[in-house]
C-alpha cells in the first residue's frame, strides 16, 4: 500500500510502497480515508531535538485519520468490516494507574501513532479497537479526520467553566481557532482571539471570534469586555512567551489559564506576580480525556452547534506531502488534511 | 404611596395608600419601575396553608422588582441616587455560617421581601444596600424586574454541565422556559421541554427548545436525542408528581436531577430504582446563589446571549392585580409583569 | 470443585461438585481463598422477589473474594500465575459509554459475578483479567476478600467533603462500619453513627464513631456537634425508610445525603421540605468508582490509616454456609467471611 | 497605649506609645493578648523593594492576632464586648465582584492590617466586624493569634484533594509545618516534608510527617511512597527555585501543584516539560477563602484533629522584637509569637 514513510534519521519524508500492516487479534484494520496533518509531523520532517530524540525510523507518520474498518481481530466485539471510524492514537495500556482513574491522557508508557509506531499517511492503519471511536452517519470522513486536534481544543477548553465567562485564546492556529468555535457554542459571553497572523485571526473571526485582534490590543479588548476584572479563561495555544505572559497578565485574579502551546525553550515566569498573588488556576493540557472528551465532541458535532470546516483551508492527496509541510510552516494555513 | 397590601389574614389584596418607607443607615430607598409576578404572590392571595402558616399581616407583597434608587443610607458607600438597580430578595444575616460560606441562598434565617418583610408591589421599597444588584444600561426595567425568577432559573441549569448536554426540563411555566433558553445559550446539545398546557409549550419553543411537547412524547424524544442513555441533566420545573417520576425514569444512569418545583404534598418514590440504582445526583434549588448566580445572569443578558423577552406575556398598571392572579391561575400567562 | 451453587428457582443452597471453569483468553483463573458474604447473598438464599426476577439457576454464588492466580488467558499480559487478587465483581462491556466516561459502575448491561454468572463461593473462579486488582503484599486474603463492600463504603464516603465535616452514619452493617472507619481516617470531626441494634453500634463505635447511638439519639447529637446547623454529610446504609427520614432531617442545608441503602419499597418523601426547600444534593450510591475507588481504598490500606478487621465477627468454612445465612439474617453479625 | 510602629521608610521597627484607635460604626475595638509574628513583618522591618514599594508609614505593623472585643460600634450586631476573637486581616470591598462570588481572597483592593492600615502589634486594634472570626471557648489566644497563618495552610492543603494522597510539601517554615499537620489530618497515606534546615525538619516531623527529609532524599522518598507514579499533590512552601523545580520534578501526572512560597526573583520554567506534557494543575495560594477556610480550621481545631502547637518555638513579650526578628532571619524559628 501507499504510505507516507519517514525512512532515516534525517529530514523528509518518503511515499513508499509497504506491506498492508497485520492486526492481532484486539485490533481492526482501518482504511484510510482522510488524515489531517499536525505541527507534529512537521517537527518528525524536519527532525528537530524533539523528534530525533524521540522517533525511531522507519516508520509510518501521521496521527489523525477516519476511515472505513476494513477487518476486525478474532476478539473484537464491538466494531465491524464497515464501521466509519476514527481513533485516538494515544495507546496506553488497559490497566495502568492512569487509565484505571481517568486519566489515561497523561500516562507516561502512552505509544503514539505516527510517532511511536506507524501512522495513518497510508492506506491502511491498525489500530486497537480499544481506541476506535465510531463516526455518526452526519460527521463526515473529512470532519473525521480532524478529531484529534478538535479533541486538544475540546479537552482544553471544556475543562473550564466557559458559559458566560470572558475568555481569550492567545494563538489561532488551528487548534487555537478550534476552541473560538467551542467556546462560542458552550456560551462565552465574550470571545476574544489574538495572533500577529492576520490570516490567522481571519480563520478565528470565522469561527466566531468576537475579537480577532493583534496581541498589542488584546488588553484594551480584555478590560473592555470585563470591566476591568480580566479574562476568566485564557487558553494559551501558541506556546510564545510573549503570548504567555499575556495570559498571566490578563486573566483575571482568581482565573484559570489552560496551556496547550509548547514553548520550545525554558522561559522565565514570575511566580510571584504571575501567579501566586494572582491566585490563579494553570491546567496543562495534553491530548484528549478518554474518553470524555470524545464523547463531548461528538454531541456538540451531532448538536451542529460547532463546525470546523472554515477552518480546513487545504485538501491535498498524499503524494502533494512537500507542499503540506510548505504550507504549514508559512503559518498561513488553517488545517491541511489529507485526501489518501 | 400606592401599595398592593396584603391587609389581613384571608383571601385578596387591596390596593392602599401606605407611607413612604423609611430606610436604615445601611439601607436605600429605591422608586419601583417593573415588578414581576410570581406563583408565591398568587399563594399569599389565596391565603393558602403555606401562606398563613408564614405570613403576618399587614404588610405590602411582592418580591421581584427594578428600579430606581431614590435614597441612600449615612453607610452606604457604593449605591448611589439615580443608580438603576434590581435587588436579591432574600435577606440573610451577613456574618452566618451559609452567608460566609457561599450558601446564603439556604440560610433557614432568610427574610424574604414580600412575604416575611414589606416587598416591591409599591411606588417604593426600602432594601438593604447588600442587596442591591446594579442594571447595566443595556438592561431595561423589565429584564430588570424579572431578575429574581431569571435568577432561579440560571441557578437550575448552570449548577449543571450543560455544554454538549441532552437537557429535559419538566414544566413550561416562566422559569422553565427562562432555563430552556439558558441550557441552549450554554451549548445543550438538545434541550426538551414538556408541558401539558400547549400555550406553555408555544413560550418553550419560543425560548428555542429543540422539542416542545406533551409529557407523553418525553420518552421518545429523549431516547432519540441521547441514544437510548437518557437525558444528561433534568430540570425538574413543575412540582408534579407525573413529572418527577418522569425525570427520575428518563434521567440516564449517573445523571442529574435538579428539582425547582414543589409538590404539594409528600409523594411516593421509589428510592431503590429511583434513585439508588440509577446512581443519580439530586439537587434541590432554592433561591439564587448570592451572586455567583446573579453575576452569571449579568454576564449572559449583557452578552446577547440570552433575553427572557418572549416569556413575558402581560404587562400590567398596579391597579389591574386582580386580572394578574386571575391570568396566573389560568395558566395561560407566561411572566405577567407590572408597570409601576 | 466445591462451590456454593444456586440449584433451582427457590430457597436455599447447595455445596455441590463442578468443573473447575474454563477461561477465554482475556480471562484468568483465580483459586479462591477467602470470599465476603453479602446481604445480596441472602437475598438469592431465600429466593425473593428481587432474586427470582434478576437471577437464572444453575449458578455458582458470591461476589466478594481474594485469592491466586492459577492460570491466564493468552491475550493476558498483566496479570501473572501466583498473583495475589481480587477482583471488581461487576463486569461492564468495555467500550461502553459508561465504561468510557467513567461512570462503568452504573452501566446498566453490567453483569454481577454470583448474580449473573458464576461467583466465588467456588474453589477456582474465571475473571475478566480487566477486572483484577492486585493486592499489595501488605494485605492479607481475608481484608482482600471484602474489597467489594468495602469499595461500596469507600465510594459512598470520598466522593463527599469528609475532612472537617460533622458526619451522620445511619445503619451500622458492615458497609456502615467501613464507612465510620473512612470518615475517620480522612479527617472528619465527627462520625455518629446510627443503629437499632446495639451489637451493631458497637462494631460502629470499634471503628472509630465518635457516637454509635440509637437513631432516637440522632438529632441531640447532630445538634451538638453542629452548633446547630445538621450534619454536612449523611451516609444512608440502612435503607430504613425511618432512617431515610432522618437523614433529610439531619443534614444540614446545602449538605449531602449519600445514599446506599434500598428500600424495599417505595416510600413517602416530602420533596418540598425534604429536599429542595434545604438545598441539599442526594448522590445514590452503586457499587465502585473503576477503578478510582480501588485505588483510593489500596491507598488506605498500604497506609494504614484504615483497617476493617473489627468489622469481621465470623470467619467459616465454605460447608458452613447454612450457620453463615442464619448469622447475617440475625442482624447480629458483622462481617462473615468464607475461608474457602 | 503600646505598639509597634513602622516610624519611617528605612530599617527597623520602633515601640512607641500611641493613641488607641478610634472605630467605625461597623467596626469594633479589639484588645490584642497573642500575636503572631510572619515573615512579611520581617520584610517590613527591613524596608526592603516590596515593603518600600507598597508601605506608607507611619502604620502599626502586624497582621495574625486574637484578642478580647473592648468595644463594639453602634451598627455591629453580632458582636459583643467581651467576645473572644480573631480576624481576617485582608480588608476587602464588600460589594465588590470577588466578595460576591466567593473570591475576596483574591480581590486586588484588598487593604491588609499591619501593611496597608494599623495592625495588631499593639495594645488594641480596630477592625471591621465582619472581619471578625469568633474563637471557641477551647481555643486558646495563643492559637487564635495564628489563624491567619494556619489558614493559609489549610487553603493551600484542603483545596488539594488529600485522603489517600501522597502529599509532598516542599519547605518546613511554619505555614509548611502546619499543612503537614492538616494533610495527616485529612487522611494523607504519606506526607513528606523536605527542607535544608534540620531543625525545620524536625517541626515537620513534630506535626506529622512521614518523611522529614533533606530535599535530595525526596526523590527517593516520593518514589517509593507512590510506587514510582509521583506524589499526588505538592503544596510548595518555600519560594526557593529549587524546590519548585522539584514540585514540578515530582508531582505525578495529572497531580497538583499548590504554590504559597514566593520566589524573590523570576525564575526559568521549562513549561513545556514541568506544565504541558504532565498534565498537571498548578494553584497559586494566596490568604485564605472567606470563610470557608476558616470554617474548615476552627472544625479541626474543636475537633482536635489538628493541634498546630509544636510548631509555636517561642513566645515573646512585644518588647523583645528586635530578638523576634532575629529569631525569624537565622531560620531556625517555627512560630514566633507575641504575648501582648
Amino acid at each position: 500500500m501507499k504510505a507516507l514513510v519517514k525512512r532515516t534519521a534525517g529530514r523528509g519524508f518518503a511515499l513508499s510502497d509497504v506491506p498492508v500492516p497485520d492486526i492481532r487479534d484486539d485490533e481492526v484494520l482501518i482504511r484510510v480515508r482522510r488524515a489531517g496533518v499536525c505541527g507534529t509531523d512537521v517537527h518528525i520532517y524536519e527532525w528537530d531535538a524533539w523528534a530525533s530524540g524521540r522517533c525511531r525510523p522507519p516508520f509510518t507518520v501521521g496521527h489523525e485519520f477516519a476511515g472505513d474498518v476494513e477487518q476486525v481481530g478474532s476478539l473484537v466485539t464491538d466494531v465491524r468490516v464497515g464501521d466509519r471510524v476514527t481513533a485516538e492514537g494515544h495507546i496506553v495500556p488497559e490497566r495502568s494507574y492512569f487509565s484505571r482513574t481517568g486519566q489515561a491522557h497523561v500516562d507516561p508508557q502512552t505509544k503514539i501513532i505516527g510517532v511511536d509506531r506507524d501512522g495513518c499517511f497510508a492506506e491502511y492503519i491498525a489500530m486497537p479497537a480499544r481506541n476506535v471511536w465510531h463516526l455518526d452517519d452526519s460527521i463526515s470522513y473529512e470532519i473525521g479526520g480532524i478529531h484529534d486536534p478538535m479533541g486538544n481544543a475540546f479537552h482544553a477548553t471544556l475543562t473550564a467553566p466557559i458559559p458566560g465567562s470572558v475568555v481569550l485564546v492567545t494563538g489561532c492556529g488551528p487548534i487555537g481557532c478550534f476552541a473560538v468555535g467551542i467556546a462560542r457554542a458552550a456560551g462565552a459571553a465574550r470571545v476574544i482571539a489574538t495572533d500577529t497572523n492576520p490570516r490567522r485571526r481571519a480563520l478565528a473571526a470565522g469561527m466566531g471570534a468576537h475579537d480577532a485582534i493583534a496581541p498589542e490590543a488584546a488588553a484594551a479588548a480584555v478590560e473592555q469586555a470585563s470591566r476591568g476584572l480580566g479574562a476568566d479563561v485564557v487558553l494559551e495555544m501558541s506556546g510564545v512567551p510573549a503570548a504567555i505572559h499575556h495570559a498571566f497578565a490578563l486573566v483575571r485574579p482568581g482565573g484559570r489559564v489552560h496551556m496547550l502551546g509548547i514553548p520550545a525553550q525554558p522561559m522565565e515566569v514570575n511566580i510571584a506576580t504571575e501567579i501566586v498573588f494572582k491566585g490563579i488556576t494553570v491546567y496543562g493540557v495534553v491530548g484528549r480525556r478518554m474518553y470524555d472528551t470524545w464523547l463531548q465532541m461528538t454531541q456538540f458535532l451531532r448538536a451542529g452547534t460547532f463546525d470546523p470546516t472554515p477552518v480546513i483551508t487545504h485538501r491535498l492527496p498524499l503524494e502533494e506531502f512537500e507542499e503540506a509541510m510548505r504550507l504549514i510552516k508559512a503559518g498561513d494555513a488553517g488545517k491541511v488534511v489529507f485526501e489518501v
